[in-house]
């Protein structure tokens, strides 16, 4: 360490010239914000005496411990915050703006925030460590019913390279607004599954995320669509060219991935919209998958209303689907989801039907907390 | 469309709903900035009137053409910007801000800044376009050497997962502070690449870009380490192990990928850090590259002054790769650079032992903006 120190000031000057030129500022020297073991959070803004600052987002529903103002700084503590992955944003006189001192955030739709984690038994799937790590690949493939290539994004778990073996898939599905970004980076999805493989509570899996943006092609930028701005409500088929031309996407994978075949192998899985994918998905191949999870399901069959009770033609699909039910088939959904009632109604149906299901009913609303537990909480369910 | 419009109509209270829970704020009807044909820039932002706004970054230098403050929104006006990638941010009465209605940022050490494109020759290479695209692999390599597992990012060009042909490979290197993502992020590579080579410009090819900070095994929260702050300085180490131990990459690269062998298939080119870092290890390598491509480079001999004056060492090691001279070997630097005469330096001791070498000394300074020029040029002459 002595050496890289001698480095360190040996290069503070070019530091300096290169960051003036480079018209960035010199790196921050304090992790921000502060987290404490015990769950106090500090964050810290150098902005004028007797500005209106406030943190938003996960924090939107606590109220500060302390707020103060010293040296320029404002000073705002969360106390006993618990631990898990949060999200956030300072409002400062009615601007948005993110904490110039984190450099670490998170895209959701057309909004950033910064991320932070508190550690502890609440967040433990969730913080990158020194675990053997998995592969991610974005990689593209050629859609004839959506027109043209489209992207996705594939994780081989660690060790895939150097072995010869099959791995079964799981094929995990983004929500309105998300693209194939939206899983391995709101959702931790990388790191949930490097930790509890790594942990021996999750098999070695290929996780398959792809685009289920019809009239897109890939997340924003990436396309000749150029910077965009994302829109959640765009991410809409009615026609649900995604669902029908799904069979492309497990090709693809088929084809250039060591993937066992079969239904055991195969798992299927998403949120909100991407739950509703998954619900038609596995509906539409009753013998395609094993494992089904449904994350706050949009489980729309006619339109956009609760109007499913026992429709003939959508019982007739799912008795096609359970008369060689499916091995764990989940429905996980928050107490405050706005989505509550249709998978209420959705429901009713499988039980006036005997299909069997899990449900899980947490706390939390129709929010990304709940998904990355949902998943973490899936994972070790799936090719036992 | 109109179906479209009708989803999106019904799924507007959803949204809403949604995006209360989720703590996200609405999709930004309005792209910003708004950028015209005749180079018009167009920054907005909503603030307290009287507010003291400035938009900083690629705009340093220029003065707005007007500002104004209309219906709670400040607009700032820049005009005739030439056509390119830019970055930015605006200080908001002392406050480092982001746009918040524009969602692309690229992380430059521990910086966030947005980023937009003005269409044109001088960002052709740089914008996303519908042509045929590579993949892009996030992998890790076994290093004895420097301890444990280590994060690259490798390109493949498009076709490559369905063809059976092997590729030559450029090894692509980052500087002080930055890591495996730099060139993909902020150096826009992938897109470089992908339209030079849909262009026939450039011979398709595997560009690796491994982690060139021997303190780190990978970007920053990707690690054991956390969510640290990154320090340009901590990424430079005396000991030099990236470049001694530069083999276990192109082992790691020569058994997974379908690379043809040999010099004459081998280029290495990096900025700055990585500058230096492509000096080495091509000087440390004679029978290795036939492609060399210093850009910025920190040709540092014996510590961190001009102090390599026809060094015998040197000159000893530099005759022994020039005897059989790699076939292109450029130096490109901005006149405003700090590290121009250290580079004069250089090439000086270069020329007095009539080593060949090509030489390109741009305007700017040591910044981006260069170095995604550097490699837009640099590409065409691989492989030939």
């Amino acid at each position: 360490m002595k050496k890289v120190l001698v480095a360190m000031a040996l290069y503070i000057g070019v530091s300096a010239a290169a960051s003036a030129q480079q018209n960035i500022s010199l790196p921050v020297p304090e992790k921000r914000p502060t987290v404490e073991a015990n769950g106090d959070v500090t964050f810290t803004l150098v902005a004028p005496e007797g500005s209106d600052i406030s943190v938003k987002g996960a924090f939107a529903n606590l109220q500060p411990a302390s707020v103060s103002f010293t040296d320029g700084e404002h000073r705002i503590l969360f106390s006993g915050v618990e631990p898990g992955l949060y999200d956030y944003w300072f409002e400062v006189d009615g601007v948005r703006t993110l904490d110039p001192s984190n450099p670490y955030v998170a895209r959701d739709i057309a909004s950033l925030a910064n991320i932070f984690i508190v550690p502890g038994e609440g967040s433990k799937w969730f913080e990158s460590k020194d675990v053997p790590h998995g592969s991610v690949h974005q990689v593209w493939y050629e859609s004839e019913g959506l027109g043209g290539s489209r992207r996705m994004t594939v994780y081989t778990p660690a060790g895939y390279e150097t072995s010869t073996e099959q791995y079964p898939v799981l094929y995990l599905l983004h929500g309105m607004g998300g693209d194939e970004n939206a899983w391995s980076e709101l959702g931790r999805a990388v790191e949930i599954l490097d930790n509890q493989i790594a942990a021996g509570v999750t098999k070695p899996m290929i996780v398959v995320m792809p685009n289920g943006n019809a009239l897109r092609k890939a997340a924003p930028g990436c396309t000749g669509d150029g910077m965009y701005i994302p829109e959640g409500q765009h991410s809409v088929d009615p026609d649900r060219l995604f669902e029908k031309n799904f069979d492309e996407i497990i090709g693809y994978v088929e084809a250039n991935y060591r993937v066992k075949p079969g239904k055991e192998n195969r798992a299927i899985a998403g949120l909100s919209m991407g739950g509703g994918h998954s619900w038609r998905i596995s509906m539409e191949r009753p013998d395609s998958f094993d494992y089904v999870g449904l994350f706050s399901p949009a489980v729309r069959w006619n339109g956009m209303g609760v109007n499913m009770e026992n429709d003939p033609e959508l019982v007739d699909k799912l008795k096609r689907q359970f008369e060689n039910a499916p091995k764990f088939y989940l429905i996980a959904i928050g107490k405050d989801d706005f989505l509550l009632p249709l998978n209420d109604a959705y429901r009713k149906m499988l039980d006036d039907q005997r299909f069997k299901y899990e449900y899980v009913e947490s706390g939390g609303g129709h929010e990304w907390r709940n998904w990355r537990d949902y998943l973490a909480d899936f994972l070790p369910k799936l090719f036992n």
